[in-house]
């Protein structure tokens, strides 16, 4: 069977974020998978991602690192209870901080294979480091904080 | 006369930029203006800018960070050498790094007004703080790090 991606476990009221929203049609739709201890994601820029002619936009390259960092802190929790994506009770991280080093221009045109690692598992709370890979270069760095959403505004999003 | 945006004063090949580009026709547009010793830009966002419903998107708020950063860098390297943005040579800046803090949710609907502050105008590098305001409250915080775009990119970039 293959494996399901971390933003499809989420539940409706978390389907509609812009960058990883299953149910954002308009949105990047971003998919985040494990791969050993190290997560991953693949995206194909459009054309009008420019930042400048033959570059990807590194807004959109702030956008992967944020989607798959709260992907990846919201399946780390679930690791660090030792239990599957699927069980009760749900956990939704949101972003606390986002640090993007831009290391050289990212080019425009192929698949950008978004990478991280989870650095630390504390409360509430989940570190993540992450990379961007294009034509085998690293291109960008980045650093996520994620914390789980308080239960007030899960209950608030039920009720919106 | 209407004050223009720095971006307006960005060249052809500067302009296709997704986040702030003139000529992307699909993009944000973004439009940066002096206010006093700072600097400020309004943006409305979409409402398929969702986060969690209600809550606008965090890549989103990264990007307005982001492009208005390098708008406020270039505004800046012309102001430090005490000249307009229209005379030669020109300066043209890249993000080199980018901080978010997202102090508290953002809410969709209301107009966003990001606001940058110059902190250090040093060689090729401008560093710049910026937070966006909602509602008359400040929900995110941000710093960016812009260096000057080398010459031997634009000179690609005008072959190209």
């Amino acid at each position: 069977m293959p494996q399901k991606a971390f933003q499809d476990y989420y539940p409706e009221y978390f389907a509609h974020c812009y960058g990883c929203g299953s149910l954002n049609e308009v949105g990047n739709q971003l998919k985040s998978f494990w791969e050993g201890d190290e997560t991953v994601a693949y995206f194909q820029p459009k054309p009008y991602h420019t930042a400048i002619p033959g570059y990807v936009y590194g807004g959109l390259l702030a956008s992967l690192i944020d989607c798959h960092g709260t992907g990846t802190a919201a399946a780390a929790g679930y690791r660090a209870e030792n239990r599957e994506m699927d069980t009760e009770p749900p956990l939704r991280y949101l972003t606390a901080s986002l640090h993007v080093d831009y290391l050289k221009p990212t080019p425009l045109g192929p698949v950008l294979e978004v990478r991280g690692r989870v650095k630390e598992v504390k409360g509430r709370k989940v570190s993540v480091e992450e990379w961007i890979v294009v034509n085998g270069m690293v291109t960008v760095r980045g650093e996520l904080v994620a914390v789980q959403v308080p239960e007030s505004l899960v209950k608030e999003l039920l009720q919106g």
